[in-house]
């Protein structure tokens, strides 16, 4: 950070909850990209101890009427705005308890009209790590804001999808799911069309290809990505989902065989 | 980091002091700017509980006879070099006490010339929060070394500043405080000139202009900010008070009234 | 981080051992960079506590027939791929117990093929903060992978070394230790080379000369680095060691004086 805000955001929770441990997950999300926050939570959130806090402030309507949220899932919480960020969250789960934060005695006093991450979301999260119930600081709410996450497109033999974001390593990761591969009857005959560049066969790690040569695999979170082994993938495509704030590239995945029946 | 310094400070720090919780403000200063260093202390420092000790190591002139620094006030502890980085903290408070830290008990052993973040404040830091009183660590001073804090200027109808820094979206932050809006008698007559672009009044918040558009108001560390909504001001302002390091670009604050009486 | 690898990797540690206390040392090494990492674990790894545990993931082998692996050496442990990236500590401890992880109980259920880092390493340190004796989680060996670590050469009036890395600050840092300057009768008539470069002297801190001027010094890990008072030295030489990716930049230390004898 070149500034003071995630260092204040951190005295907040620990001035009201000393002994929380506080993991980073991301500072690195483009301001405004909500969709890419969305996917960040919803890969990172399951790897933590059951009862554990997310907090997430992509927030450009900050000081507007958007409301404060905290939603209980999963076994976990979930503090941000009501802007679509924990969509991937609310859509997974079916129990689950959406509240605006309406409470002023959780957040700091005479809160800012741009940083309710420092003024409502931090002490919010402290106070519920402290051992305030959910309910005691808000209502429930059924209408949350949604997020057009995109979706897949299926043809008989094919599957639309897109690049929603880049990973560290230049990887392109897509919103095709290892699940959506019972779609085709032969996981052998595919072949993978990013723009111009045709890729044949799924691999199951980096290695499998000749350094600097592409190719696509399910990642660690189980959706399809390109990769390069050795290299950066987004290098080749540069317009390419970048932080999700344009609409990614048009990925497919189909049958290389088109006399194959799908299923 | 893109070396071991801060992990071996971290590590320096819980050898003797295991129970320290860390918090990285920010590794993004960039060399040598002291005032950016010292305006984010100014910003972050109260949010943290009483009794934390902050450790600045912006430190030019390292391995020279430049004093290593304690500051207590305002309840916290300030470790780091006397070359006017918690200048901010010594100005705001009366109470307070500046010591040289010369014990070299509380020093690593055998310290390097170049890195006294990891040789002195760290252990120094460590030692305090293990309960060693200030004084036990040096002798109180009270010439600690000044910075050139940029200071405002006003006219009966006008108050001329500077961008001090820019944070992380890009807006511009200056060094005029909400206080000093008491100089109008009429806030709603403002208009606020950076360059060639003048901006009319003074907004609550982000989304109250349209996307793109310039913006100013005051942020949630109550300074004079200038920024673009779902954008980022600082594109346009290519020389603004990077990292505090040059002289920052002029800002004024003027009634846009010019027969309305200044306060 | 652009992507939630490392938060799931602190999730993991944190679900296994909860009161872990966990240390960023860096996420800034270029993919691939072996040698890179490897230098900043030696350089950080000892001002750390008794016990701790230091993972390394720059593993462009995952997935592949490498190992993972646990080293005891130095009352610290290290946990990481078998691809060299402990080189310097095997290199430098007579005393070390190197264990092939081969347990699965102490791995994530369903291992992915692309993130050992957050599927094998991750909950292997937990374990081990959690009492598991190294012992238990695998198998002794005796050949890890080997890193080419660059070697230094000598003259009688001569030595030979490159540049490693650059630092956060442009330091160029080479792999000439403090320790191979008995290598000439007298320190005070050095000149260093590098490229075209000629450096009269060493220095003890930055400020020794003007702003602007380079100079070499030992750094605070007693390795010879080439720097710039108040600027980059890496600036000038951009091919230089960049995260120990490419072979460095020649360095040389000679003696000024043609006719002093070696030593």
């Amino acid at each position: 950070m070149e500034d003071a805000y995630t260092g204040a955001m951190k005295g907040v929770i620990l001035s009201i909850a000393r002994n929380a441990t506080i993991v980073d997950i991301s500072h690195q999300i483009n301001p405004g990209a909500i969709l890419h926050a969305a996917l960040i939570i919803r890969d990172a959130y399951c790897f933590f101890p059951q009862g554990t806090v997310h907090m997430a402030v992509v927030d450009p309507g900050v000081g507007s009427e958007r409301r404060p949220l905290l939603i209980a899932a999963d076994g976990h919480f979930f503090i941000g705005p009501d802007n679509g960020i924990f969509q991937p969250i609310i859509e997974a789960q079916t129990k689950k308890e959406i509240i605006h934060l309406t409470d002023k005695n959780f957040f700091l006093p005479r809160p800012s009209n741009t940083f309710h991450g420092r003024d409502l979301f931090a002490p919010a999260a402290a106070h519920l790590l402290s051992g305030v119930k959910p309910l005691e600081m808000g209502s429930p709410i059924t209408d949350p804001i949604s997020l057009d996450i995109p979706s897949i497109r299926k043809t008989k033999t094919s599957l639309h999808g897109q690049v929603v974001f880049t990973d560290h390593f230049g990887n392109l990761i897509t919103n095709i799911h290892a699940s959506e591969m019972s779609h085709f009857a032969n996981r052998k005959d595919l072949e993978i069309q990013i723009e111009d560049l045709t890729i044949t066969g799924l691999q199951k790690t980096y290695s499998e290809v000749p350094k600097g040569h592409f190719l696509a695999l399910f990642g660690s979170s189980d959706f399809l990505e390109i990769a390069v082994n050795s290299g950066r993938a987004s290098n080749r495509f540069r317009s390419a989902g970048s932080s999700g704030k344009k609409a990614g590239t048009a990925v497919e995945v189909r049958s290389s065989n088109p006399l194959e029946p799908g299923i």
